[in-house]
């Protein structure tokens, strides 16, 4: 440690702490390492340059594709490069789909196009597209409430958009609409279904995501309009009650197809066989380069374990999992789950980066009450980089939810997601969105988080169960 | 006038200007008109109405096109709706485009799509697509300079950004590059051109455009990427120079075709034969509804013609023109020009709406010395509205510098063009990127210049020609 960063984080930085730090379980060492670790990540450009050869090299990746299983290629030599130990991919199968071409048309008497993209996994239509009226509904709720049969021969459309906010938390409902609507038009007759998609940008964007059919039901062509274009058709239907839309779509699915996640560890010096795991997906969707979902995320967490390797010595194992096919349901993550199953119980932790390239701004955990002061330690070296005290539900994002549902503690680091569903799978997920110092301020988190659970007495343990009363 | 109108226009806002009104030759009463039109304007929701209508019951528009022609229906019915008299189309021809699909991919190593978009008029590719090493020109001016034949084979891209600016200043270099660069690759023996877009933005929207052949070179293929697939490609260039691509576009030239240009008059009640010509472009990309480029033109000169029709009594007549197949280059004003040659001496000025709906900030003149005061005087009433003095080289907009290259005295509004070039010839070009009070502060400009030109007295007269050494 240099004489000036050791001034920085014993004197100024650390003093504004020391009130609160009677009872903790760490050694100073570890505090005092973490905030070398954080200077250091806020230096470094190592996420920039791994977000940006992804992102360029590979560009989309759809799980399941050539372009993900090069990016598997890419990402074992990048863990290799980097000092990982054990760097290895565990295949799996899934169902394939490729999205091929959309049109949408509104008839007479106001023929125009309207641009729209498949859901991914959507069935396509005959050639030649499906030509009906559409019937509109306010939302999903809506949709629900219609008679089954009432749609018979039309082609359904959810109208409602998704509120902004800091923690997506208007995605919810959205997503509801996205996955479920097509079984729900579909069991009340319809050809088709049409969204406005789920997202908050005005740039002429539509928004993929996964559709799921729920198997009872035909499958039935799924589309999102962009909000502009979801304006027009309201505008148009405010107009006329009777608008005639035609869509083509050659979506197609495949037959089974194989993608895998890629595992490097950085080795505990002490206890080897316990394991934070910090996880990201590498797939993306198809139209945008995936940087900030999840490009961003491969990064930070592949720098931040990096990090702690070239800086530190972290007790425990910090592994990375880099997800495949994460976005067609936590394919890779289920898979990791059943492929591990023996190795559940070493794992103390996990935290999945999985929201963009927004600041960290809020710490939730998933932990054992017993557990809480040595997260508040945490938090603590965490505070000046604006990282404040969240709430106990965390699951640890999205892959690792399925670890976390599987008995594992979990720490979710909470994004500024204001602008993220602007760009969420859309094309316009592109490296430019990045900013290099938000970058930066995540892999200074997850850097100095990896190394102190990786090094706190007696680890994490994980959440008690709730009892059937609620508490 | 009611009572408060009248305390306001004579009292609190003409005080304002008392001081400086010596000398000027208009009637105090043409003033306080037009500031009755301002106020009338500002809170009239007509040209709102107007290019929603347009966008949405018509949307898209390429000159020549199907939608073109329902957009001529649309405006003969809008004006004879809003009581303008010899409401009539003037039917031109025109060589007819289809833009087609397009797809470009990058080959091996790093096999991905970049998303672009037809330039204006291009010809296609053979079915399969043109195959080619890229070559790398950072600006239109490299390409000329390269030697004949060295592009043998190769797809030119010519990779510079646009600078933003308030007036659209860097337009200019950018349209050298989209409207002339294919001709000056093909001369050098390139198969294809690409260009980075000729527009600001970072959304992922190519900025289409017209590509102009020179006729002595084989007319190839031309295209733009957005910035963000520029960036990409520029990326990609950098980590290995022999990148190949693989352009296959179906746009097609199609034969002659018709357009034509829409026109209604405001008659004037003592010089019906002096015209105050106002005009906008009808047409638009065929990408975007056409909401800035320029629906919000033809709303702004038809709303402003239509109030000073419904409130005051303009002696001269003021005329709208909206013009066919601008985006063509200017074909409906050269057919206007030719059609109406006699008319030419009766036009005392020209203005056209044709760069957004950003506020209008700036008066530009092309007028006769002797009537600058007659133009201060207008000034001194737009003043309230945040109008300052420009210069003297006015040619009044796009299509009508047409009329004012052939002899037309013109007034050019400045509006703020910072944003513009982020929507221009995109498919984003749409309806909410409109500001409602901004196009409100646009209408109230016109209509309070309509009105004052069309009662001057004495009228406007060209600017005088210039000596050939510059005086």
């Amino acid at each position: 440690m240099n004489p000036i960063r050791s001034l920085f984080v014993s004197g100024l930085v650390s003093g504004l702490f020391v009130a609160g730090m009677t009872g903790v379980a760490f050694a100073d060492d570890n505090a005092d390492t973490a905030k070398m670790l954080i200077e250091k990540a806020q230096t470094s450009s190592l996420a920039w340059d791994l977000v940006e050869s992804l992102t360029t090299e590979i560009g989309p990746r759809l799980g399941g594709s050539a372009a993900e299983a090069r990016a598997r290629d890419w990402a074992v030599r990048k863990l290799e490069g980097l000092g990982f130990a054990n760097v290895h991919v565990e295949d799996f199968e899934m169902d394939g789909w490729r999205r091929g071409d959309i049109a949408l048309h509104v008839g007479d008497p106001y023929p125009q196009r309207l641009i729209a993209t498949a859901l991914g996994g959507s069935v396509g239509t005959p050639v030649g597209g499906i030509t009906a009226s559409v019937v509109r509904f306010e939302s999903i709720q809506d949709l629900r409430e219609a008679p089954l049969g009432s749609l018979k021969g039309k082609i359904a459309y959810v109208a409602d958009k998704m509120t902004r906010s800091q923690r997506g938390s208007g995605y919810g409902v959205a997503v509801q609409k996205r996955g479920g609507g097509a079984s729900v038009a579909s069991e009340r007759g319809a050809l088709a279904i049409v969204i406005r998609s789920a997202g908050t940008d005005y740039e002429r964007q539509p928004h993929t995501g996964g559709v799921r059919y729920n198997g009872e039901f035909a499958a039935i062509p799924a589309a999102a309009l962009s909000n502009n274009d979801a304006d027009q058709l309201d505008r148009l239907l405010a107009l006329n009650g009777d608008i005639e839309l035609t869509l083509s779509m050659s979506a197609k699915r495949l037959g089974k197809v194989k993608s895998g996640n890629v595992i490097g560890d950085i080795i505990g010096s002490e206890y080897p066989d316990e394991i934070v795991l910090l996880g990201a997906h590498l797939d993306s969707w198809d139209e945008g380069t995936g940087a900030i979902d999840d490009g961003t995320g491969v990064a930070i967490v592949t720098a931040a374990a990096a990090l702690v390797a070239q800086h530190a010595t972290p007790k425990r194992t910090i592994r990375v999992v880099l997800f495949g096919a994460e976005e067609q349901g936590l394919i890779g993550a289920r898979a990791y789950v059943k492929a591990n199953a023996e190795e559940m119980e070493k794992i103390i932790m996990v935290s999945e980066s999985d929201f963009g390239s927004g600041r960290i701004w809020r710490m939730d955990t998933g932990i054992a009450k017993a557990d809480v002061p040595k997260a508040d330690a945490i938090l603590r070296v965490l505070r000046p980089l604006g990282v404040l005290p969240g709430d106990r539900t965390a699951s640890g994002g999205s892959d690792v939810s399925a670890l976390s549902a599987a008995g594992a503690p979990a720490i979710s680091m909470g994004q500024n997601g204001w602008d993220y569903f602007d760009l969420h799978h859309t094309p316009n997920d592109t490296l430019d969105k990045i900013d290099p110092d938000d970058l930066a301020q995540n892999v200074a988190v997850y850097a100095a988080f990896a190394l102190m659970v990786a090094n706190t007495d007696g680890g994490f343990h994980a959440p008690e169960k709730e009892t059937e009363d609620g508490n």
